[in-house]
């Protein structure tokens, strides 16, 4: 039964990296696809964090419009980690260890979705706390599988 | 009065350009940025458009997915292109024709708007006009300012 278990989860794991590399037409496709949803993500991740450290002042609005933009391409950048799409930043883990992988993207997932909701109550310190959180679900997957 | 107004324009134009540059460390942090959003926005672009040309079943959800990705990014790419961010691809209209061109990334997101709105509706003809109606904008766009 376990056996038969572990067979479906790798058939299920194989199928969705296939999935995954089949929508792209080259590697380099889903690379550079990968690093532009995680640069946009980024900006937004820096103009809220920017208001956590009073480099400017909170803006309710701002705050809420940047998490928007980080939880609506927050499951994006893992559709484009397919076999055959390694490059310099990436660890082998990300394939050896594909469920701890998924894992660290679904925290992170959470964790964006967190943060629009923080936004939405307006509150600065409840900003920053969520946002501290998705900091370190980063900071979990880099340590992890980016080298 | 028309002078005064000139100046006025002038000014908020130049403010609107310093603050957008402003926004960015180095004119290759513009550059990266913009080509990062425009690469995210293709890819939603496209798969709308594997619908439309049936190489993919119509499906309204991913349909409105991909839809509000585009919506979700498009005042984006525009904060990007501040004095001193030429590169290989830009026309100099975009700086000497500032007002032309904010007129045609306008279009451009009031058609995402509308493309998102169509993908609402869960009929594929709605989405397949609205989404003619996007790449009409990007067309015009990239004839005037894009070499």
């Amino acid at each position: 039964m376990k056996i038969k278990q572990s067979f479906i989860t790798a058939a299920v794991l194989s199928m969705a990296a296939f999935s995954a590399q089949a929508q792209f037409a080259k590697p380099e496709d889903a690379i550079k696809y990968r690093q532009s949803v995680l640069t946009v993500q980024a900006r937004a991740f820096g103009a809220i964090n920017a208001m956590n450290q009073g480099t400017v002042p909170f803006n309710a609005t701002a705050a809420q419009t940047n998490a928007h933009i980080i939880a609506t391409l927050a499951t994006l950048p893992w559709t484009a980690f397919g076999a055959g799409t390694e490059n310099a930043k990436t660890k082998p883990e990300i394939w050896s260890d594909a469920a701890g992988f998924k894992a660290s993207s679904d925290k992170y997932v959470a964790a964006a979705n967190a943060l629009e909701t923080a936004t939405k109550t307006g509150n600065a310190d409840q900003v920053k706390t969520a946002w501290g959180a998705l900091a370190g679900t980063c900071k979990q997957c880099h340590d992890a599988y980016r080298k």
